[in-house]
C-alpha cells in the first residue's frame, strides 16, 4: 500500500488515498425508502474546510423537516398534508420548547480540530463520539497556527474574551513561538516513539516509548479528529452556544459551517431556529419592567432601571442598537 | 376526509387510511449515498405484530455493520478492506466493551403498546421518545387482553415473577373482568369527554371534560403509541434486559421482534451480541473459584462453595444444564 | 409486626408506622463537615401535601448556594470571600447559561403522585428514579379524585388545555364516574390477585393472578410513588416547564411545592432563577423588531408587525399587560 | 492578598492558602439529619495524592449503603430492619443489574490531573464537571513527569498497551525531553501572555495574547483540575473500566484511590462490586460450552474449542491461573 504523507494534500485537506476513498463512496448511490435530502446528499462525505487544517464532513444523516412533523403527530405516514402546515407546526414546537420531535432527526459528522477546541466541544455530553486514538496510532504532524487577524490580545473588559488584534511585531513573535514549539515537541514525540513518519525505527537499538505516554509531549494545538453524532435538538443547542459571539473564535468557525449544513438539511427548522433562538433575545424580569415603562412613555435611566450597568448595556444592544 | 374506525382493520392492525399511507411511503424509493441495508428496507414502515393489538414498525435507520467499523477507525471511507476483518473488529469491540462505535448507528421505531408496558419501557432513558398525546387527542378504544396461555399465577419462589398458568375457570373470570372493566372505563371516558368515536357531542348540553383529565379513568392495559429512537449500543442494552427470561412476558414479546430486526439490520453485530451478551454468563468472584476447584478435580458441594443456595443454583444452570 | 392500613392515616397522608419512621429519622442529628442548610433540615423527611393523597418529601440534599460558587471557581475552600460576591456570580452564571456549576448540587425527593402525572414527569430523563414496583408489591387503594374547582372543560382555543370549570351537575356526574370506576377496578384487582388488603387469600381454591398482570386493570388515577433525585440545574429546568401556566394543573401543584423547597434550599439561586427564567420573557427575532420600532415611536399594528395573530397576543401580554 | 506560588507547597500538593482553607473547612462541623458516614467525614476535603502533582479530594457526598436499600424499597424511613438484610439486598441488586438504587447516592470530587488523562476521563459522560478555565485564568506551572518505573516501551502484542520498562539511558533521554519541552512551552506561554507568575507584565510595551489562545502552546502533560460529581452506579462503572488492568496506568492510579474511597463510603456495596464486577468474569457463549465440556470430563484443546487463540488464552487466565 502506498502511503501519501499529509503534506501531499489533495484539495488542501486530504491525502490522495483519502480523496480517493471519498470519491469512491460518492460514486455509489443506492435506492432507499427513507427520507432523503438532496442538498445534503450533494455535500455528503466531502470536507468543508475550517481553520488552517481542520474540516467538517457530513458522514450520515437521518430524517428531515417532515420527520419532525411526523414524530410530533406520531403518524403512520408523512406529517401533515401540506408544506405550509408543516412549517407552522415546526415553528410552534420551537416557540413552545416542545423539543422531543427535533430529537427524532440525527446527523453524523467527521471533524478534524485542534485538541484545545476538542476539549471545549466534548463538554456537550448529549452526543456520541469516537476519537482517533493516540494510544493506538501516531498523531499526524499538524498544528493549528492562527491567522494573524485572529491573534487578539486579552480583553480588558471581559475576563474570558479577546480584545484588539496584536500589533505586527508581537504577532510575529507569537507565531514564531507557536510554530517552533509545536515543531520541536512533535520531533521529540517521534524521538520518544523511535519512529519516523512512515513508522520505521529511527534507532534500531532503542525500544521506543509507548504511544499512550509519548503523546503527552504534544502541544494543545495539535489536530485530532473524531466522529461526532448528535440529534437535531442537541445540535441546535450546541450551535446556539457555539455560534454565539461569546464563543471562542476557533469553535465558532466550526459552528458556522455547521449552521450552513443545518440550513441545507432542515430549512424550515433552521428558519425557526434563527427566529426563536439565534436572533431572539431573553429579557430578565427587570428588563421586562423597563421595556413596559418605556413603552408607557416613562423615561427610564440606568439609575432608575433597577438593573446593573452591565445588564443595562446588554438590554440597550437589544432594544436600541445603533 | 373519511375516517375508518379502528374496527375496520386492514391486515389486522391498521385502518385503511394507515395502510394506504404506508403503501404510499413504500412506493417512492430515492437514491442515496448513505449506507443502505436491503433487509431493513424490505420491512421498512410495515407493522410487525406484537400481542393482540400492538406492533413495532421500523421508521428509519442510520448506519450498518460497516459504519461501526468506520467509526472505530475514524476512517475517511469504508471500514476495513475485507468483510472478514470487519467482523473480527466488531467482535473485539463487543468483547472488550468498547461501546462508542456501536453508538454510531441509530434506529427509529413506531411502537404501539399497552400503557403498563410503556411504563417499564420508558425507564430506559438513553432514547428519544414522542408519545401520542392524550392531552391533545382521544385515545383509541383498544386494550391488551392476555392470551389465556399467558395468564399466569403469582410465582411462589420469585416475588416479581409468574408461576403456573391459571386454571380454566379462574382464567375465564380474569378475562371477563379485564374486558368488562376496560370497556366500562372507556365508555365513561367517552361520557366524560362528551364525545363519540367520531368526535361528535353525545349530549349538546354538556361541556365535556378536558381530555387531560378524562384520560385518568382509563385502565393501564389501554394501548398507547410512540416514536422511539435509540442508538445501536443502547438498543442492545435494552434487548439484553428485555429479551431476558426475567423480563415480563409482554415486554419480552416486543424485544424478541426487535432482536429479529437487529439481525436483519447489523448481522455481524447481532452475532457478537449473542455470543458476548445474550448467551454469555457472568461468574462472580466466588463462582470463578468454584469452577477452578472443580476443574482441578476437587469435589465442591453447595456447603463448601462459599455461595448462597440461590447463587449455587444459578451457577449450576450455567455449567451443568440438563 | 403490626400493619396499619392506609385508612388509618396520621396527619392525613401517612400510616402510624410511616409517621413513626419519619419521627425516628428526625430525632437523630449527627455532625457533618458538609454544607448544611438549616431551612431544609427543618423540613427534611416530612411530607408536604399535594393534591388529595399525594406528597413531596425531601429525603436528602447535597450542596448549597456556596457550593455553586465553589464549583464555578474550582476552589479549595468556600467560594468567594463575601456573600455579596457569591450572589453576583450566581446571577452572572444564570444569565449567561453557564449551567455546569448548578449541576454540582443535588436533591432527592420521595414523591407520591397519580400514575397519569408520573407518566408526564418521567419524560424528564436527566434524573434518577426508583418507583414502587407493582410487579413486586400490591399498590395501595388510593386514587386521585379532582377537587370540583379543578374539573375543567376542554379548552376551545387550546387543543391541549382546559377551559371553564364544569357546571355543577356535569361535575357531579364526572366525580361519581371516577370514584365508581376506580373503586370497581381496584376491587377486581384484588379479586384477580385473590388477596385482601392484609394479603390474605380471598378464596383458598384460587391461585391468584401474578401481580405484574393484575395491575393492568387499575385506572390511571391510581397513586404510585418514587424516589426521584436530580441536580439543581435539571431541577430548575423541570420547574421552569412544570411550574408554568401551560403545564397541566396536577403536575404544577407538585412543581409549586418544589419551588418553595428551592427557595429554602438555595435562596440566591432561586432569586436568579425567578429573574432570568420564571419571570423572564423571550422575544423572537420578529418581536425584537416590533419592540424597537415601538420604542422609536413608530405605531405598529398586528398587520404591520410581521407576526402571526397568536404571537402578537403573546407579545402584548409581555409588554402591555393590563 | 498574598499569593503563595505553587513551589511553596504545604504537604507537597497545596499552597499555604489552600491548606488553610481546607483546615478552616474541616474545623466547622454542623448537625444534620442526613445520612452521615464517619469514614468519609474523616478524609473530607483532604487531598489524596496521585502521581507526582495530582490529587483526589472528596468534597461532598450524599447517601450511604442504607440509602441504596431505602430507595430500592421506596421506604419512608431506613431500609430494612437489619444490617444483614441490607447487605443481602445490595448483593441481589448488584447481581441482577438492578442499577437504579445505586444511582441514589452521589459523590463529588475535586481532582487534579494531567490534561491527557483528563481527556480520557471526560469520555464518561454521565457525570457533572466543572473544569478550571484556561480562558479565564492562567494555568499553574505543573507537569506530569512519569516515574522511571512507569516509562514503558510500546507493547509488541497489544496495539494500545505498554511493554517492558525502557532501559536506563533511553529512559533518561525521554525524561530530559519531557522536562525540557514542558518547561520551554510553559515559559513561552508566559511570554505570549506577557505575564510572570504573579501576573505582572513582563514587558510594558506588549499587549499580551488572550489566555484562550496562549494555552494552545502548553503540552498535554500540563496539570488541570476539576470538580467531578457522579452517582454511585456511574462511579462503579467508571472504576470497573479504569481500575482494570487494560486501563492506562496514569488513570488507574486515580481509580485505585477512588476504590479506596468507595470502600470507606459504602462498604457493603464495595464488597458486592468486587464480587460481581471487579473480580467477576464474563464467559462468552463459546467459553460456556468449553467449560461445560471440560467439567463433563471431555478434553478440550484450543483447536477443538471453537474459540480464537486470543479468547482461549483469556479463558485460561480465568479458569486455570497459575
Amino acid at each position: 500500500m502506498t502511503h501519501d504523507p499529509p503534506s501531499a494534500l489533495t484539495g488542501n485537506r486530504l491525502t490522495r488515498d483519502q480523496a480517493d476513498e471519498i470519491a469512491h463512496a460518492r460514486s455509489q448511490p443506492t435506492p432507499t425508502l427513507r427520507p432523503t435530502v438532496a442538498a445534503v446528499e450533494a455535500l455528503l462525505f466531502q470536507p468543508l474546510p475550517v481553520l488552517d487544517h481542520g474540516f467538517v464532513r457530513v458522514v450520515d444523516y437521518m430524517g428531515d423537516d417532515a420527520a419532525v412533523v411526523q414524530a410530533a403527530r406520531v403518524s403512520y405516514g408523512k406529517g401533515t398534508k401540506s408544506v405550509r402546515n408543516d412549517e407552522g407546526l415546526i415553528r410552534y414546537l420551537m416557540r413552545h420548547w416542545h423539543t422531543t420531535p427535533f430529537e427524532m432527526c440525527e446527523i453524523k459528522f467527521h471533524v478534524k480540530l485542534p485538541i484545545f477546541i476538542a476539549r471545549q466541544w466534548i463538554r456537550h455530553r448529549t452526543a456520541n463520539v469516537n476519537e482517533y486514538s493516540a494510544r493506538y496510532s501516531v498523531l499526524d504532524k499538524e498544528f493549528y497556527i492562527p491567522d494573524p487577524a485572529q491573534l487578539a490580545a486579552q480583553s480588558d473588559s471581559n475576563r474570558q474574551g479577546r480584545g484588539e488584534v496584536l500589533d505586527g511585531d508581537e504577532a510575529a513573535d507569537v507565531l514564531a513561538l507557536l510554530r517552533a514549539d509545536a515543531e520541536r515537541t512533535y520531533r521529540h514525540y517521534q524521538t520518544m516513539l523511535n519512529a519516523d513518519e512512515a513508522g520505521a525505527a529511527l534507532d534500531p537499538d532503542r525500544q521506543g516509548l509507548a504511544r499512550e505516554l509519548a503523546r503527552m509531549n504534544l502541544t494543545l494545538n495539535t489536530y485530532t479528529q473524531w466522529y461526532w453524532k448528535t440529534d437535531l435538538h442537541n445540535l441546535m443547542h450546541f450551535l446556539r452556544l457555539r455560534a454565539d459571539d461569546h464563543a471562542q473564535y476557533e469553535i465558532r468557525a466550526y459552528a458556522e459551517v455547521m449552521v450552513d449544513v443545518l440550513e441545507r438539511w432542515v430549512p424550515m427548522t433552521a428558519r425557526a431556529f434563527r427566529d426563536y433562538r439565534l436572533d431572539a433575545a431573553t429579557l430578565s424580569s427587570q428588563a421586562v419592567q423597563v421595556v413596559r415603562r418605556m413603552l408607557a412613555g416613562e423615561p427610564v435611566t440606568p439609575a432608575t432601571s433597577g438593573m446593573s450597568a452591565r445588564e443595562w448595556r446588554e438590554l440597550m444592544t437589544v432594544i436600541r442598537p445603533e
